[in-house]
């Protein structure tokens, strides 16, 4: 492995969303050897229904192709309700189906959940790591990355312009990249 | 109040959907002094997008007006990678925004899950509790509704045909109808 | 109903435990028609054990006693590794059997959690929560009453000593109340 | 690593526990290479008190040397109230303590669970996965053991005399054993 491939993907859809500013702040941040790729269509997927999944629309087509092409995931995403978006579940319900041809098995991952209150949305990341659980993907433990009070991080131009959490975002992409060559065995 | 009006939504998109034979039954197998109205228009709500909560589209005018009309809501859920579908969640993070403008506010509610394994969508029901805190839900607590081994409960047809199962439906909505009587002081 | 009865325990067995000090606040803090009683003898009860819970410890039948005296239930709980601690669990298992003689049931709650960082023990909350599933016991859900950076909040002597955070427990007291005043009826 | 050694742990403290009967059956299914080692004294062990985490009874002096001996964890739970139990949690705790010296640190890890009804304890496995992330635990996905009806499959002289279940938690520590392997990179 040359370089540790990292998809990054989820964030929120609307402007200005402080999820998709650590997604960018990661492609900026990723430490030498890792390199970060971000796939940004989740608007353009429909609900997900079973009966279509062995011929499911191009963009799912896509997704899973860049999603079995990387190295490791990473997952940015704000928490709505307790839990993280159904947008963001829809397309991880895609991308894991049919039954034998799941995207996500055996994928090292790492999540940024964000929020403007102090919880930084950690309550979206535990439910996303259940969902793993029947995934078959191996999410880092440690370092999180928990955003609070994200409207503070993230400026109008929608960037991130806090220097403790863009160490952070590199933190964890490297110990992602670590966990990736230790798994994979390379 | 007269009757106990229940909003009942869900199941999954697939013709043949168990937990859309859940529904149905729900309808047919409704105690005495108990009514059930089926919401079915799930595949027509797009991606939440908050940039466009204060202007949602007709079909979520629709779903909260119902929402809000009703006396108790029911949620009919399969299991996906061990929560429950992003469809499902979507639709319920449209209906809570904006801020100030949340559908289920208060509203008493049950669960129904169910699923081809042992489990029976039991994984399911527990995310969706978690989101019911925020939304200010009060679901009963018992007797839960986990329908195990579905596929032999539910004909080609696409309706239930245990007699187990709907009996275990109508006990759960008499306690969704006196526990929504209980806190409605009616 | 003259006043509501709030039988609140949890707590950290250290001294200086902000969970306990949290406890002592409610004592304080009680709105009118509310009174707080404390029980502090989780020390003393031993590892649950199935084959005794037909013959419980004094300890345990005292804690029962109790229990059903109270009106509604608090519960105040640090996080020790993502959850709840143990002994709280421990104390919750043996008031809960056997079968039949659930102390708990129906019991109107609240929750109060708190540690040293920024989420404030928020995951032991909803550990907790699921709990109160099958326990039979009904919840708020607002005002939560999450306290992060405890050490900022609570002084030498054991006491809290934050202004907010008196405020949030008064509120969170009188939402108990209310809500445990309507579920009965009274 | 010329054998992978897993502890193994937890149990119900009474007489014919299931969940005991599954470690019993662990020791004896190992597949070739891997050796089972099974901890019980956790009702020896007092409610951890923080004031007393540097100077520990000596039953968590051994307890954790044997899980920093051990090559990976074995958990092996009954499910009490929609959770594990408080003794196993509170025996969690202890071992994680005090900071900067948690045995689990690092350790793969497996999970049994079991119960009388068709949920199999399945509940008590999602949270204990989540302790395991603070701990910084790897656990293994799949297969799981998940043991429903269990009453059927242990007999009155208290061990498992079900085939099925036997060939699983065989199945379970070869998994973890290749986990082990593949993540101590021998």
């Amino acid at each position: 492995m040359d370089k540790v491939k990292i998809l990054g993907f989820g964030g929120s859809l609307r402007k200005g969303s402080y999820s998709t500013a650590l997604l960018h702040a990661a492609e900026e941040a990723a430490p030498e050897g890792v390199e970060v790729e971000l796939w940004e269509r989740i608007p353009d997927i429909p609900p997900f229904n079973q009966d279509e999944e062995k011929t499911p629309p191009p963009v799912i087509i896509d997704f899973k192709a860049r999603i079995k092409r990387a190295d490791a995931i990473l997952i940015a995403t704000p928490e709505y309700n307790y839990s993280f978006p159904g947008y963001l579940k829809n397309a991880i319900d895609w991308a894991s189906r049919p039954y034998g041809d799941n995207a996500f098995a055996e994928k090292p991952a790492a999540i940024f959940s964000s929020s403007t209150g102090s919880i930084g949305g950690a309550r979206a990341q535990y439910h996303l790591r259940q969902c793993f659980v029947f995934l078959g993907m191996q999410p880092i433990n440690m370092p999180e990355c928990i955003v609070d009070h994200a409207q503070d991080k993230v400026g109008e131009d929608g960037k991130l312009n806090d220097p403790k959490t863009r160490k952070r975002i590199t933190e964890v992409l490297e110990a992602l990249a670590v966990w990736t060559r230790q798994i994979k065995k390379q």
